[in-house]
């Protein structure tokens, strides 16, 4: 389907997302049945998994080295993914430890799947752009390519990135391993994002 | 002084907004020295004057009837201008009273005399988009008329909007009168609004 600012105008998309944004903190303040410290540290850690640290954070990157590949090295373009993606799938698994419960341990190790399957969801997205069906895809193969953005396949090539892929993949599901049985919905969602061709 | 997006690009103008409102949210949850539960209620305030029935819903109406100002009548243009300008104004008043205290009759005063100013702000804006000095307003007198925005001028003349101004300056300074001299900050607040040249 065609997006947002195609359909509405760049103008309104941008409201939408605004408001929106804004939509998800009221969501949280009003709506979650939880009591009212554990609401707050919700509202802070959404703040820092979308605000200028993190997924904001790393749409700018992203649209400040747009053009500008060459100055774009690994570090940087890890750094960029793990903000403008990652962020917000780590702050939503941190979200459900709060809700939920789990301690430092815990914490720690779903930090480590959502960094892990954070990446592997760009990585996975770049060889797409280069390799998927575009029908499937619903835009040009190659387009960010195109758009003179950095992406692993170009730093590193279609191969080289399969196997970081397959790498990030074993990671994510080896973390998960102590969790035996009830980590098995987390474990769908990393062979999901490996192996998805939309 | 230029404009956010003239001097950094649209793009990473419309991030900055993103990052600022997410950052606002991180203010209250984060740095407020409150108990818990008002904080939630500061937030939800936020999210009530900031998002789609807001500040964002009244600058959605305002892109709408872009150009369609032949379809804006007095009534609409007063709820575009609630919520685009006055319901951060008078949100920001109802949480100095979360913050400080006060009770039910103070709320209602105080959300009166935010409903005037913000009014009132508009109408002067409009006048000033007319009237006003260019060098002053840093933008060109009359440019809202020929983007196709319906004003409170262009409904009903210049003569008309100013006394409509005076009249909610002085509907804003009656509310207070009761608060005496703990109202002094707030009148100066709508005598600025009304008398300010940029």
């Amino acid at each position: 389907r065609p997006t947002n600012h195609r359909v509405y105008g760049e103008a309104m998309a941008i409201l939408a997302g605004d408001g929106l944004l804004t939509e998800a903190f009221r969501l949280l303040a009003e709506e979650v049945d939880s009591d009212a410290g554990t609401i707050i540290r919700l509202v802070s850690g959404l703040t820092r998994a979308a605000g200028s640290r993190g997924m904001v954070g790393g749409q700018a990157i992203d649209i400040l080295y747009q053009g500008n590949d060459d100055k774009v090295d690994a570090a940087l373009l890890e750094t960029l993914h793990r903000r403008k993606t990652g962020a917000m799938i780590t702050g939503a698994l941190l979200a459900g430890i709060e809700l939920g419960g789990g301690g430092e341990e815990l914490r720690h190790r779903l930090k480590r799947f959502g960094d892990a399957i954070g990446l592997a969801f760009q990585v996975a997205d770049d060889i797409l752009d280069e390799t998927g069906d575009q029908n499937k895809l619903g835009k040009d193969v190659g387009s960010d390519r195109e758009a003179g953005k950095l992406t692993f396949v170009s730093l590193y090539g279609i191969d080289q990135s399969r196997k970081h892929l397959a790498e990030l993949h074993r990671v994510a599901r080896q973390t998960l391993e102590p969790l035996g049985e009830r980590g098995e919905p987390l474990k769908a969602l990393a062979d999901y994002i490996v192996t998805r061709d939309r």
